[in-house]
Protein backbone atom coordinates (compact mmCIF):
# COMPACT_ATOMS: atom_id res chain seq x y z
CA UNK A 1 0.00 0.00 0.00
CA UNK A 2 1.75 3.40 -0.76
CA UNK A 3 0.99 5.19 2.27
CA UNK A 4 2.57 8.41 1.29
CA UNK A 5 4.77 10.04 -0.90
CA UNK A 6 7.88 12.51 -0.71
CA UNK A 7 9.51 14.98 -3.39
CA UNK A 8 12.90 15.83 -2.07
CA UNK A 9 15.60 17.82 -3.56
CA UNK A 10 19.42 16.55 -3.52
CA UNK A 11 21.17 20.15 -3.16
CA UNK A 12 23.82 20.35 -1.26
CA UNK A 13 22.60 23.03 0.35
CA UNK A 14 19.73 21.51 2.37
CA UNK A 15 22.29 19.37 4.10
CA UNK A 16 23.82 23.38 6.02
CA UNK A 17 20.77 25.71 4.94
CA UNK A 18 21.92 29.39 5.76
CA UNK A 19 18.83 30.93 4.69
CA UNK A 20 15.68 30.78 6.54
CA UNK A 21 13.98 29.75 2.64
CA UNK A 22 16.37 26.54 2.94
CA UNK A 23 16.09 26.00 6.65
CA UNK A 24 12.46 25.72 6.03
CA UNK A 25 12.78 23.73 3.21
CA UNK A 26 15.28 21.03 5.42
CA UNK A 27 12.49 21.59 8.00
CA UNK A 28 10.03 20.03 5.43
CA UNK A 29 13.00 17.69 4.26
CA UNK A 30 12.82 16.28 8.03
CA UNK A 31 9.35 16.43 8.46
CA UNK A 32 8.91 14.15 5.74
CA UNK A 33 11.56 11.48 7.43
CA UNK A 34 9.58 11.56 10.70
CA UNK A 35 6.12 11.12 9.32
CA UNK A 36 7.50 7.95 7.08
CA UNK A 37 9.35 6.42 9.96
CA UNK A 38 7.53 3.32 10.42
CA UNK A 39 6.79 2.60 7.05
CA UNK A 40 8.68 -1.22 5.39
CA UNK A 41 10.21 0.03 2.43
CA UNK A 42 10.78 3.02 0.08
CA UNK A 43 10.88 3.61 -3.56
CA UNK A 44 13.25 6.38 -4.53
CA UNK A 45 13.11 7.43 -7.96
CA UNK A 46 16.30 9.56 -8.86
CA UNK A 47 17.61 11.49 -12.13
CA UNK A 48 21.26 11.13 -10.49
CA UNK A 49 21.67 7.42 -11.03
CA UNK A 50 22.08 5.68 -14.31
CA UNK A 51 20.84 7.66 -16.95
CA UNK A 52 19.59 5.85 -20.27
CA UNK A 53 17.66 7.70 -23.08
CA UNK A 54 15.53 5.43 -23.75
CA UNK A 55 14.72 2.61 -20.86
CA UNK A 56 13.95 3.25 -17.02
CA UNK A 57 15.74 1.13 -14.80
CA UNK A 58 14.81 -1.25 -12.05
CA UNK A 59 17.88 -1.87 -9.23
CA UNK A 60 17.96 -5.28 -8.59
CA UNK A 61 21.47 -5.23 -7.09
CA UNK A 62 21.31 -6.27 -2.88
CA UNK A 63 23.76 -3.50 -1.82
CA UNK A 64 23.43 0.15 -2.66
CA UNK A 65 26.51 2.12 -1.44
CA UNK A 66 27.38 5.53 -1.42
CA UNK A 67 29.59 6.47 -4.22
CA UNK A 68 29.75 9.49 -5.70
CA UNK A 69 28.96 13.35 -3.84
CA UNK A 70 28.49 16.64 -5.14
CA UNK A 71 31.43 19.50 -4.78
CA UNK A 72 33.15 16.91 -2.16
CA UNK A 73 29.87 16.69 -0.06
CA UNK A 74 30.62 12.64 0.99
CA UNK A 75 27.35 11.04 2.72
CA UNK A 76 28.96 7.80 3.41
CA UNK A 77 26.08 4.78 3.71
CA UNK A 78 25.16 1.45 2.66
CA UNK A 79 21.66 0.76 1.95
CA UNK A 80 19.54 -2.83 1.27
CA UNK A 81 17.35 -3.09 -1.61
CA UNK A 82 13.93 -4.95 -1.22
CA UNK A 83 15.03 -7.40 -3.85
CA UNK A 84 11.46 -9.01 -4.06
CA UNK A 85 9.62 -6.19 -4.79
CA UNK A 86 12.21 -4.87 -6.80
CA UNK A 87 11.56 -8.18 -9.26
CA UNK A 88 7.54 -7.56 -8.90
CA UNK A 89 8.01 -4.05 -10.04
CA UNK A 90 10.37 -4.97 -13.01
CA UNK A 91 7.96 -8.11 -13.81
CA UNK A 92 5.35 -5.67 -14.11
CA UNK A 93 6.42 -3.07 -16.00
CA UNK A 94 7.74 -5.43 -18.35
CA UNK A 95 4.60 -7.23 -18.93
CA UNK A 96 2.61 -3.71 -19.08
CA UNK A 97 5.15 -3.11 -21.99
CA UNK A 98 7.22 -0.31 -20.46
CA UNK A 99 11.12 0.49 -21.79
CA UNK A 100 12.28 -1.13 -18.98
CA UNK A 101 15.27 -3.11 -17.90
CA UNK A 102 16.73 -4.83 -14.69
CA UNK A 103 19.86 -3.48 -13.47
CA UNK A 104 22.40 -5.46 -11.30
CA UNK A 105 26.26 -5.01 -11.13
CA UNK A 106 28.88 -7.73 -10.57
CA UNK A 107 27.73 -10.52 -9.33
CA UNK A 108 23.69 -11.42 -9.49
CA UNK A 109 23.28 -12.30 -5.69
CA UNK A 110 25.24 -11.80 -2.39
CA UNK A 111 27.56 -9.43 -1.26
CA UNK A 112 29.19 -8.37 -4.51
CA UNK A 113 25.46 -7.32 -5.82
CA UNK A 114 26.27 -3.88 -5.31
CA UNK A 115 25.07 -0.37 -6.98
CA UNK A 116 26.67 2.73 -6.52
CA UNK A 117 24.86 6.07 -5.04
CA UNK A 118 25.29 9.18 -6.14
CA UNK A 119 24.25 12.84 -4.35
CA UNK A 120 20.89 12.36 -6.24
CA UNK A 121 20.17 9.27 -3.82
CA UNK A 122 22.17 10.02 -0.99
CA UNK A 123 20.79 13.47 -0.33
CA UNK A 124 16.97 12.72 0.31
CA UNK A 125 18.24 9.64 1.80
CA UNK A 126 20.31 11.23 4.55
CA UNK A 127 16.51 12.62 5.79
CA UNK A 128 14.90 9.01 5.78
CA UNK A 129 15.30 6.35 8.37
CA UNK A 130 17.33 3.51 7.33
CA UNK A 131 14.76 1.14 5.13
CA UNK A 132 14.80 -1.07 2.43
CA UNK A 133 14.89 0.83 -1.09
CA UNK A 134 13.93 -0.06 -4.32
CA UNK A 135 16.11 2.56 -6.61
CA UNK A 136 14.17 3.33 -10.24
CA UNK A 137 15.83 5.52 -12.73
CA UNK A 138 13.58 7.62 -15.21
CA UNK A 139 14.37 8.42 -18.98
CA UNK A 140 13.73 11.34 -20.74
CA UNK A 141 13.49 10.56 -24.63
CA UNK A 142 9.89 8.43 -24.23
CA UNK A 143 6.18 9.77 -24.29
CA UNK A 144 4.72 11.39 -21.18
CA UNK A 145 2.16 9.15 -21.28
CA UNK A 146 4.55 5.89 -20.98
CA UNK A 147 6.34 8.05 -17.88
CA UNK A 148 2.49 8.37 -16.44
CA UNK A 149 1.74 5.15 -17.07
CA UNK A 150 5.46 3.55 -15.75
CA UNK A 151 3.46 5.20 -12.51
CA UNK A 152 0.03 3.64 -13.02
CA UNK A 153 2.10 0.31 -12.99
CA UNK A 154 4.12 0.66 -10.48
CA UNK A 155 1.29 2.15 -8.64
CA UNK A 156 -0.66 -0.94 -9.03
CA UNK A 157 2.56 -2.95 -7.81
CA UNK A 158 2.39 -1.07 -4.17
CA UNK A 159 -1.07 -1.46 -3.89
CA UNK A 160 -1.06 -4.59 -4.21
CA UNK A 161 1.54 -4.98 -1.64
CA UNK A 162 1.20 -6.28 2.13
CA UNK A 163 3.93 -3.58 3.02
CA UNK A 164 3.66 -0.20 3.69
CA UNK A 165 5.49 2.01 0.97
CA UNK A 166 6.37 5.34 0.38
CA UNK A 167 7.27 6.88 -3.22
CA UNK A 168 10.33 9.45 -2.82
CA UNK A 169 11.09 11.36 -5.70
CA UNK A 170 14.01 12.67 -5.92
CA UNK A 171 14.35 16.11 -7.71
CA UNK A 172 15.46 19.59 -8.83
CA UNK A 173 13.52 22.05 -10.66
CA UNK A 174 14.91 24.88 -12.96
CA UNK A 175 18.52 25.26 -13.19
CA UNK A 176 19.46 28.49 -14.84
CA UNK A 177 18.25 30.66 -11.80
CA UNK A 178 21.79 32.93 -11.39
CA UNK A 179 23.79 34.80 -14.17
CA UNK A 180 26.71 33.78 -12.34
CA UNK A 181 25.54 30.20 -12.13
CA UNK A 182 26.85 27.51 -14.37
CA UNK A 183 23.80 27.58 -16.52
CA UNK A 184 23.42 31.52 -16.06
CA UNK A 185 19.59 33.45 -15.91
CA UNK A 186 16.69 32.20 -18.26
CA UNK A 187 13.38 33.29 -17.30
CA UNK A 188 11.80 29.86 -18.10
CA UNK A 189 13.43 28.41 -14.46
CA UNK A 190 11.64 31.12 -12.36
CA UNK A 191 8.69 30.19 -14.63
CA UNK A 192 8.76 26.52 -14.58
CA UNK A 193 9.38 26.44 -10.71
CA UNK A 194 6.36 29.03 -9.81
CA UNK A 195 3.63 26.91 -12.02
CA UNK A 196 5.44 23.40 -10.41
CA UNK A 197 4.78 24.84 -7.21
CA UNK A 198 0.88 26.03 -7.60
CA UNK A 199 0.46 22.84 -9.37
CA UNK A 200 1.62 21.40 -5.67
CA UNK A 201 -0.18 23.63 -3.75
CA UNK A 202 -3.56 23.91 -5.21
CA UNK A 203 -3.86 20.02 -5.70
CA UNK A 204 -3.68 20.49 -9.48
CA UNK A 205 -0.87 17.33 -10.49
CA UNK A 206 -2.47 16.34 -13.29
CA UNK A 207 -2.02 19.34 -15.18
CA UNK A 208 1.52 18.24 -15.15
CA UNK A 209 0.86 16.65 -18.02
CA UNK A 210 0.03 20.16 -19.89
CA UNK A 211 3.47 21.65 -19.24
CA UNK A 212 4.78 22.95 -22.23
CA UNK A 213 7.99 20.90 -23.58
CA UNK A 214 9.69 24.30 -24.48
CA UNK A 215 9.26 25.43 -21.22
CA UNK A 216 10.31 21.59 -19.31
CA UNK A 217 13.64 21.99 -22.04
CA UNK A 218 14.54 25.63 -21.32
CA UNK A 219 14.03 25.72 -17.74
CA UNK A 220 16.97 23.10 -17.32
CA UNK A 221 15.07 21.03 -14.83
CA UNK A 222 16.01 17.47 -13.64
CA UNK A 223 12.19 16.90 -11.88
CA UNK A 224 9.41 16.91 -14.88
CA UNK A 225 10.14 12.82 -15.73
CA UNK A 226 10.08 11.51 -12.34
CA UNK A 227 7.37 13.98 -11.56
CA UNK A 228 5.12 11.86 -14.69
CA UNK A 229 6.09 8.91 -12.49
CA UNK A 230 4.96 10.54 -9.53
CA UNK A 231 1.23 11.55 -11.27
CA UNK A 232 0.80 7.74 -12.72
CA UNK A 233 1.41 6.27 -9.22
CA UNK A 234 -1.28 9.07 -6.93
CA UNK A 235 -3.59 8.05 -9.44
CA UNK A 236 -4.09 4.63 -7.22
CA UNK A 237 -5.24 6.55 -4.03
CA UNK A 238 -6.52 9.78 -2.63
CA UNK A 239 -3.38 11.98 -1.02
CA UNK A 240 -3.64 15.18 0.90
CA UNK A 241 -0.78 17.44 0.84
CA UNK A 242 1.06 18.27 4.34
CA UNK A 243 3.73 20.47 3.83
CA UNK A 244 5.40 22.19 1.28
CA UNK A 245 8.33 24.41 0.83
CA UNK A 246 10.69 26.17 -2.00
CA UNK A 247 13.92 27.69 -1.66
CA UNK A 248 16.67 28.64 -4.42
CA UNK A 249 19.76 29.42 -2.48
CA UNK A 250 21.69 29.14 -5.26
CA UNK A 251 21.52 28.53 -9.48
CA UNK A 252 18.76 25.83 -9.09
CA UNK A 253 15.30 25.51 -7.56
CA UNK A 254 14.68 23.14 -4.84
CA UNK A 255 11.46 21.49 -4.15
CA UNK A 256 10.37 19.36 -0.92
CA UNK A 257 6.42 18.27 -0.65
CA UNK A 258 4.72 15.88 1.79
CA UNK A 259 1.61 13.90 0.89
CA UNK A 260 -0.15 11.54 3.18
CA UNK A 261 -2.59 8.83 1.99
CA UNK A 262 -6.13 9.95 3.11
CA UNK A 263 -8.12 8.38 5.07
CA UNK B 1 39.83 -1.05 -38.23
CA UNK B 2 39.81 -4.22 -35.92
CA UNK B 3 43.66 -5.25 -35.79
CA UNK B 4 42.98 -7.90 -32.94
CA UNK B 5 41.32 -10.19 -30.63
CA UNK B 6 42.07 -10.43 -26.84
CA UNK B 7 40.64 -13.24 -25.06
CA UNK B 8 41.36 -12.29 -20.92
CA UNK B 9 40.63 -14.05 -18.32
CA UNK B 10 39.70 -12.26 -15.11
CA UNK B 11 40.02 -14.29 -11.54
CA UNK B 12 42.82 -12.47 -8.91
CA UNK B 13 45.24 -16.04 -9.76
CA UNK B 14 46.43 -14.36 -13.27
CA UNK B 15 47.75 -11.67 -11.15
CA UNK B 16 50.07 -13.60 -9.16
CA UNK B 17 50.35 -16.72 -10.63
CA UNK B 18 51.65 -19.78 -8.30
CA UNK B 19 51.52 -22.96 -10.83
CA UNK B 20 53.47 -23.33 -14.42
CA UNK B 21 49.85 -23.07 -16.24
CA UNK B 22 48.96 -20.01 -14.30
CA UNK B 23 52.01 -18.42 -15.21
CA UNK B 24 52.08 -19.28 -18.68
CA UNK B 25 48.72 -17.74 -19.02
CA UNK B 26 49.80 -14.79 -17.04
CA UNK B 27 52.67 -14.81 -19.95
CA UNK B 28 50.23 -14.70 -22.73
CA UNK B 29 47.83 -12.03 -20.84
CA UNK B 30 51.37 -9.42 -20.94
CA UNK B 31 51.89 -10.73 -25.03
CA UNK B 32 47.86 -9.22 -25.32
CA UNK B 33 49.73 -6.11 -23.54
CA UNK B 34 52.82 -5.72 -25.66
CA UNK B 35 51.47 -7.01 -28.62
CA UNK B 36 48.28 -4.35 -29.07
CA UNK B 37 50.70 -1.35 -27.36
CA UNK B 38 49.87 1.02 -30.18
CA UNK B 39 46.56 0.85 -30.72
CA UNK B 40 43.88 4.03 -30.08
CA UNK B 41 41.03 2.55 -28.30
CA UNK B 42 40.12 -0.80 -26.97
CA UNK B 43 36.63 -2.05 -27.17
CA UNK B 44 36.26 -4.27 -23.59
CA UNK B 45 33.17 -6.53 -23.14
CA UNK B 46 32.89 -7.74 -19.44
CA UNK B 47 30.17 -9.86 -17.89
CA UNK B 48 30.69 -8.39 -14.16
CA UNK B 49 30.41 -4.83 -15.29
CA UNK B 50 25.94 -4.04 -15.29
CA UNK B 51 24.19 -6.97 -15.97
CA UNK B 52 20.73 -6.73 -17.40
CA UNK B 53 17.93 -9.57 -18.41
CA UNK B 54 17.89 -8.99 -22.06
CA UNK B 55 19.61 -5.64 -22.98
CA UNK B 56 23.02 -5.13 -23.78
CA UNK B 57 24.97 -2.06 -22.47
CA UNK B 58 27.22 0.74 -24.20
CA UNK B 59 28.84 2.93 -21.30
CA UNK B 60 29.08 6.09 -22.35
CA UNK B 61 29.98 7.73 -18.94
CA UNK B 62 33.38 9.72 -19.35
CA UNK B 63 35.39 8.74 -16.54
CA UNK B 64 35.47 4.76 -15.92
CA UNK B 65 36.77 4.05 -12.30
CA UNK B 66 37.95 1.21 -10.37
CA UNK B 67 35.36 0.38 -7.50
CA UNK B 68 35.18 -3.02 -6.90
CA UNK B 69 37.63 -5.99 -6.22
CA UNK B 70 37.27 -9.25 -5.41
CA UNK B 71 37.99 -10.99 -2.37
CA UNK B 72 39.54 -7.74 -1.82
CA UNK B 73 42.14 -7.52 -4.83
CA UNK B 74 41.67 -3.83 -5.63
CA UNK B 75 43.45 -2.36 -8.37
CA UNK B 76 42.80 1.43 -8.00
CA UNK B 77 42.77 3.78 -11.28
CA UNK B 78 40.73 5.53 -14.05
CA UNK B 79 40.20 5.32 -17.77
CA UNK B 80 38.05 7.64 -20.14
CA UNK B 81 35.78 6.58 -22.72
CA UNK B 82 36.40 6.93 -25.95
CA UNK B 83 32.74 8.97 -26.04
CA UNK B 84 32.58 9.50 -30.12
CA UNK B 85 33.17 5.57 -30.84
CA UNK B 86 30.89 4.80 -28.07
CA UNK B 87 28.06 6.90 -29.17
CA UNK B 88 28.66 5.65 -33.16
CA UNK B 89 28.51 1.61 -31.56
CA UNK B 90 25.40 2.72 -29.63
CA UNK B 91 23.70 4.39 -32.55
CA UNK B 92 24.67 1.75 -35.27
CA UNK B 93 22.97 -1.09 -32.64
CA UNK B 94 19.98 0.80 -31.89
CA UNK B 95 19.36 1.37 -35.78
CA UNK B 96 19.99 -2.66 -36.76
CA UNK B 97 17.01 -3.17 -33.65
CA UNK B 98 19.44 -4.30 -31.56
CA UNK B 99 18.25 -4.96 -27.28
CA UNK B 100 20.83 -2.28 -26.38
CA UNK B 101 20.77 0.78 -23.64
CA UNK B 102 23.26 3.97 -23.45
CA UNK B 103 24.42 3.45 -19.80
CA UNK B 104 25.67 7.05 -18.14
CA UNK B 105 25.71 7.55 -14.73
CA UNK B 106 25.05 11.05 -12.28
CA UNK B 107 26.01 13.63 -15.58
CA UNK B 108 25.65 13.25 -18.99
CA UNK B 109 29.04 14.99 -19.29
CA UNK B 110 31.84 16.39 -17.20
CA UNK B 111 33.67 15.01 -14.44
CA UNK B 112 30.75 13.56 -12.69
CA UNK B 113 29.96 11.64 -15.68
CA UNK B 114 31.44 8.58 -13.88
CA UNK B 115 30.83 4.51 -14.48
CA UNK B 116 31.87 1.82 -11.81
CA UNK B 117 34.60 -0.65 -12.61
CA UNK B 118 34.56 -4.25 -11.30
CA UNK B 119 37.51 -7.02 -11.09
CA UNK B 120 35.67 -8.22 -14.46
CA UNK B 121 37.29 -5.09 -16.26
CA UNK B 122 40.70 -4.32 -14.12
CA UNK B 123 42.16 -7.46 -14.22
CA UNK B 124 42.22 -7.17 -17.90
CA UNK B 125 43.51 -3.99 -17.95
CA UNK B 126 46.11 -4.53 -15.18
CA UNK B 127 47.42 -6.31 -18.52
CA UNK B 128 47.15 -3.64 -21.13
CA UNK B 129 48.75 -0.12 -21.43
CA UNK B 130 46.30 2.54 -20.93
CA UNK B 131 43.98 3.63 -23.66
CA UNK B 132 40.54 5.31 -24.00
CA UNK B 133 37.82 2.69 -23.70
CA UNK B 134 34.32 1.65 -25.00
CA UNK B 135 32.93 -0.60 -22.16
CA UNK B 136 30.30 -2.78 -23.30
CA UNK B 137 28.15 -5.42 -21.32
CA UNK B 138 26.80 -8.80 -22.62
CA UNK B 139 23.23 -10.65 -21.55
CA UNK B 140 22.22 -13.76 -21.55
CA UNK B 141 18.39 -14.16 -21.98
CA UNK B 142 18.78 -13.24 -25.76
CA UNK B 143 18.89 -15.67 -28.65
CA UNK B 144 22.53 -16.68 -29.77
CA UNK B 145 21.60 -14.79 -33.42
CA UNK B 146 21.06 -11.56 -31.58
CA UNK B 147 24.24 -12.01 -29.41
CA UNK B 148 26.28 -12.36 -32.88
CA UNK B 149 24.31 -10.06 -34.65
CA UNK B 150 25.31 -7.47 -32.31
CA UNK B 151 29.16 -8.70 -32.97
CA UNK B 152 28.40 -7.80 -36.46
CA UNK B 153 27.32 -4.94 -36.42
CA UNK B 154 29.85 -3.62 -34.01
CA UNK B 155 32.40 -5.15 -36.32
CA UNK B 156 31.17 -2.95 -38.89
CA UNK B 157 31.29 0.10 -36.87
CA UNK B 158 35.14 -0.61 -35.59
CA UNK B 159 35.73 -1.59 -39.30
CA UNK B 160 34.49 2.01 -40.76
CA UNK B 161 36.02 3.62 -38.41
CA UNK B 162 40.13 5.51 -38.72
CA UNK B 163 41.06 4.63 -35.47
CA UNK B 164 43.15 1.29 -34.97
CA UNK B 165 40.74 -0.52 -32.40
CA UNK B 166 41.04 -4.03 -30.64
CA UNK B 167 38.45 -5.98 -29.11
CA UNK B 168 39.12 -7.37 -25.49
CA UNK B 169 36.58 -10.23 -24.24
CA UNK B 170 36.75 -10.60 -20.27
CA UNK B 171 35.42 -13.96 -19.91
CA UNK B 172 35.66 -17.17 -17.39
CA UNK B 173 34.60 -20.48 -18.57
CA UNK B 174 33.69 -23.71 -16.38
CA UNK B 175 32.85 -22.78 -12.58
CA UNK B 176 32.70 -26.00 -11.09
CA UNK B 177 36.37 -27.76 -11.49
CA UNK B 178 36.57 -28.02 -7.16
CA UNK B 179 34.52 -30.27 -5.41
CA UNK B 180 35.26 -28.15 -2.37
CA UNK B 181 34.65 -24.89 -4.64
CA UNK B 182 31.25 -22.47 -3.96
CA UNK B 183 29.48 -24.94 -7.09
CA UNK B 184 31.54 -27.95 -6.40
CA UNK B 185 32.47 -30.28 -9.29
CA UNK B 186 30.69 -31.10 -12.88
CA UNK B 187 31.90 -33.31 -15.79
CA UNK B 188 30.29 -30.41 -17.41
CA UNK B 189 32.64 -27.96 -16.52
CA UNK B 190 35.33 -29.67 -18.04
CA UNK B 191 33.78 -30.49 -20.51
CA UNK B 192 32.93 -26.78 -21.63
CA UNK B 193 36.63 -25.38 -20.89
CA UNK B 194 38.32 -27.99 -23.07
CA UNK B 195 35.79 -27.72 -26.35
CA UNK B 196 36.25 -23.94 -25.75
CA UNK B 197 39.89 -24.37 -25.76
CA UNK B 198 39.34 -27.03 -28.92
CA UNK B 199 37.55 -24.55 -30.72
CA UNK B 200 39.94 -21.47 -30.11
CA UNK B 201 42.95 -23.50 -30.75
CA UNK B 202 41.70 -25.29 -33.82
CA UNK B 203 40.04 -22.04 -35.56
CA UNK B 204 36.52 -23.46 -34.97
CA UNK B 205 35.11 -20.51 -33.38
CA UNK B 206 32.20 -21.02 -35.86
CA UNK B 207 31.04 -23.67 -33.97
CA UNK B 208 30.15 -21.70 -31.04
CA UNK B 209 26.96 -21.73 -32.47
CA UNK B 210 26.43 -25.11 -31.76
CA UNK B 211 27.50 -25.79 -28.14
CA UNK B 212 24.15 -27.57 -26.32
CA UNK B 213 22.35 -24.89 -24.37
CA UNK B 214 22.47 -27.52 -21.78
CA UNK B 215 26.44 -27.94 -21.69
CA UNK B 216 26.71 -23.89 -20.99
CA UNK B 217 24.04 -23.92 -18.66
CA UNK B 218 25.09 -26.59 -16.71
CA UNK B 219 29.11 -25.79 -16.88
CA UNK B 220 28.21 -22.43 -14.96
CA UNK B 221 30.62 -20.34 -17.11
CA UNK B 222 30.47 -16.70 -17.95
CA UNK B 223 32.23 -16.84 -20.62
CA UNK B 224 29.31 -18.04 -23.35
CA UNK B 225 27.75 -14.81 -24.31
CA UNK B 226 30.64 -12.19 -25.40
CA UNK B 227 31.97 -15.26 -27.24
CA UNK B 228 29.30 -14.75 -29.24
CA UNK B 229 29.58 -11.07 -29.96
CA UNK B 230 32.86 -11.78 -30.48
CA UNK B 231 32.40 -14.26 -33.22
CA UNK B 232 30.50 -12.00 -34.91
CA UNK B 233 32.76 -9.38 -34.76
CA UNK B 234 35.58 -11.44 -36.12
CA UNK B 235 33.62 -12.33 -39.19
CA UNK B 236 34.46 -8.75 -40.00
CA UNK B 237 37.77 -9.44 -41.07
CA UNK B 238 40.32 -12.51 -40.84
CA UNK B 239 42.72 -13.47 -38.04
CA UNK B 240 45.47 -15.35 -36.79
CA UNK B 241 45.94 -17.06 -33.70
CA UNK B 242 49.48 -15.67 -32.15
CA UNK B 243 48.83 -17.53 -28.51
CA UNK B 244 47.10 -19.07 -26.35
CA UNK B 245 46.88 -20.83 -22.97
CA UNK B 246 44.37 -22.62 -20.00
CA UNK B 247 44.86 -22.56 -16.46
CA UNK B 248 42.65 -23.94 -13.57
CA UNK B 249 44.12 -22.92 -10.62
CA UNK B 250 41.09 -22.64 -8.48
CA UNK B 251 37.59 -23.76 -9.22
CA UNK B 252 37.13 -21.59 -12.45
CA UNK B 253 39.10 -22.03 -15.67
CA UNK B 254 40.94 -19.47 -17.35
CA UNK B 255 41.52 -19.24 -21.04
CA UNK B 256 43.74 -16.04 -22.57
CA UNK B 257 43.97 -15.78 -26.43
CA UNK B 258 45.57 -13.23 -29.08
CA UNK B 259 44.24 -12.98 -32.64
CA UNK B 260 46.13 -11.00 -34.75
CA UNK B 261 44.67 -9.51 -37.94
CA UNK B 262 46.21 -10.98 -40.90
CA UNK B 263 47.73 -9.30 -43.57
Amino acid sequence: MLVGVGLMPHGNPVLEPEDEETKRLAEVLREIGEKFRDVDAYILISPHNVRMSDHLGIVLAENLVSWLGFEGKEIPGEWKTDRELAERIYQAEKEAGMPVVDLNFASLRGEYSRWPLSWGELIPLNFLDKKPLVLITPTREVSRETLVKFGEVLGDVIESAEKRIVLIVSADHGHAHDENGPYGLRKESETYDRLIMELINENRLEELLRVPEELVRNALVDSYWQMLIMLGAMRKAEFELKESAYACPTYFGMAGALWVRKG
